[in-house]
């Protein structure tokens, strides 16, 4: 039987400032990635999300940032691989205590925004965040883009790596996603989004931009939760997965 | 046979801000206090400093402060019991996480700053600490003020705790320290401190300001790390303790 | 005739943080404080704000708090006066360079948050707070709660003062307001609420909490901006305030 | 006559993390770069700096730089050149402030780090920093490296500018510095050092790596206060440039 997992970034506010309806996204989601206090998220933060994922019985992972709040970790930022390493520890051991004290576990991690991007392409990175997260714990699931160098140094140190793929954006003939910049990188058509999917997790393809067909893996789909109609496209998907048969949730996990 | 452990604060430099001779000081030292980048320090010190702290054999702790790195932790804040919990708990894990991809491992906690102050006089504030290290790990020891409300509360939660003292502090009747802002605060004569710490050891008495005996426990002695004569005075306490027949280490330490 | 201004905090956004439904308020107050990047705010919200607040023709005034984002300038911390003076400088001084730009100019300054309250009632933080808005500008109007030691300290220092008044809350015999932790802090009840505004800038008397008359000035009213209600208040505040003939906006402003 | 100023970084500090040694520096230096609380810096060190170069008789300018304290602005950050712009005028406008309530003023700005050669080559970086310049004050004098992009963005602006030179540093034939990362970026000899400078304000020419000669203005030169041995080579300097009957000031400035 087919099996995909629905993912989301949660835990994004900071102090008084609320992003995100986090209550909501949970109801819809197989695994959240929570932010760990540097481009989003606070130790308040955190433990409140880890308490709601756990009553909705939702999967936890480490959402590691830039050191950039201001720029909520979409900044690229010239950071050497060694440092790279350190602040994914760090942010991994401090969700991973809050899980603890919770009666928790944290069982992924997953790179945020520029990071995950840099990691997907830049081999150094990519080296640098599959070691930090095989150091901590070899057990944990490392989340990246299909396909990617993140998901292939995974690979390389042990991990359990899941590949990651995006109902609403358009892919390059080499399985990289379109740039936000260009015209065609969003597709704007639930119903096409929600196709493409089923078709990625059914057959591991997908249409390039240029036509061609490229293979993809397709272990987790990346949600968002930040504006009302990703909320109800998350329903959909959810009832289209369902009604083709796919099952939602992490079937490839092995723990 | 007597025994008293020294510690010092280690790890205070942030980025390019340099701060301490630690290279130095932990050749002095049986107990490194690590900045779990709140108050000071950051994921690339913690984790020089951890590798350091195991070459040298000195075991480890974490020194979770107030998120305020202007202040270096020294300024209260008004900051909720509840938020006290959570970010000790961040901070012990992120130390908690380094300390095990350099194949060591953090063995107890000390608060710094204003945060260790109000904790040794604030139960409510005390006990959001001692819960967050005994949630964290149960094993952990809590270091705190000698006979405070901190060390009372890691008991409470049954937590091993090490009463901390200070060479070159004055003690009131009630065994808490002279205020900075007396002029009687501080001894400025190295070998009446050094004379002061070995009767603390030995009898756990000390005279008070006033000319009162107080009973004082001193499993730990605070080293200051920061400036040169510090340095010297380390060298010669660690002199003294061993003519007195006094070893320098953890011999309360059950682990 | 009579007169009062409507003052609300603008500009609290910060990164991607979105705080408050600044286009929409400004329709309603003639008094904007802008946040400085300390508590709340950054430079690219600073400059939008100005040139919104310039295209309703809204005063805008700095609004410094303390260096604490994460809590939002609303907890105390314990900084000395001399430092007081210098971040209030700081921040009316970045505010000022922007509105300059912006072809436009900061015309009153009122403190944040703790620091508001703080400056309330200690003559030496209303007294760094005071000499730093002189210092920077003599002709700056220094908004502090009406009849509290900030307004004094304006006073005395040689600026003109704006005294504010709360719709929406009671007050002690000594003319403070009451703690928000105490039950009967917040009048609900909107008509009330304008009653009460209306008293207080006609006849400079308000009815404190255990029934007695007191003296306040009200020049200016604090209008939140955070809540939807709020808005709806603002709106019945100032047809209230037109019915009752009293004139909406800073009619006791020299400049 | 030949005149050439010689610049410095000043007022790095950040609460009690101290760097450099500016009492000192202050001596042999005619212009001050002070951080702003971004890179470096902070309101109480950005008080005491204005101060201290205000006795010596240093003229001060505003050090912007990237907010990137960790990093200390040497980091490349992908910020927009909105933000650019922005940020810069936030950082001018608080040191103005500053410099005011000091009773001194504010005459020039040279961005820092990654800043300051990212607008050596970018053209639209350069704009933004000299349009904030320009709108902030279009009397300041904006320092830049020698024939770069940024000097002759200022030009466009009307703005007069200061061509930085570097001592210590090789050229490359199109007037760029060497790269820190080849072995031939830095000259060691400071004999050496001190004859191209020499040169450079002479003749206004320097041969680079390659040998061909270049032409090169030399307004300003650049010295480092972090390090014993640069204090030694300032005071070196100083005399060779008394003795060679270059005078050492901003002989340039037209204010």
């Amino acid at each position: 039987m087919f099996s995909v997992d629905l993912n989301c970034d949660l835990g994004e506010s900071y102090g008084l400032f609320r992003i995100g309806n986090d209550q909501e996204v949970l109801k819809h989601i197989t695994s959240a990635n929570i932010a760990c206090g540097y481009h989003a998220g606070d130790h308040n933060v955190m433990m409140e999300t880890v308490k709601m994922a756990k009553v909705f019985g939702v999967k936890i992972g480490a959402h590691p940032g830039f050191p950039d709040l201001h720029g909520f970790g979409r900044r690229e930022m010239k950071i050497s691989a060694d440092e790279i390493y350190n602040l994914t520890i760090y942010q991994i051991g401090a969700l991973v205590a809050i899980a603890k004290t919770c009666g928790t576990k944290v069982v992924h991690v997953k790179p945020h925004g520029a990071l995950y991007n840099m990691a997907a392409k830049d081999k150094e990175i990519a080296d640098a965040i599959a070691g930090a997260v095989a150091d901590t714990d070899p057990t944990f699931i490392l989340f990246g883009l299909a396909g990617s160098c993140l998901v292939k140094a995974g690979e390389e140190k042990g991990l359990q790596v899941a590949h990651e793929v995006f109902a609403d954006r358009t892919y390059q003939p080499d399985g990289s996603l379109t740039p936000r910049s260009e015209t065609n990188a969003i597709i704007h058509d639930p119903s096409l989004a929600i196709k493409r999917v089923v078709r990625m997790v059914r057959e591991g393809r997908i249409e390039a931009v240029d036509g061609t067909e490229i293979e993809i893996k397709a272990d987790t789909i990346c949600i968002h939760g930040d504006e009302p109609q990703a909320l109800d496209f998350a329903v959909r998907l959810n009832e289209a997965l369902k009604t083709e048969g796919i099952e939602v949730g992490r079937g490839w996990d092995s723990l």
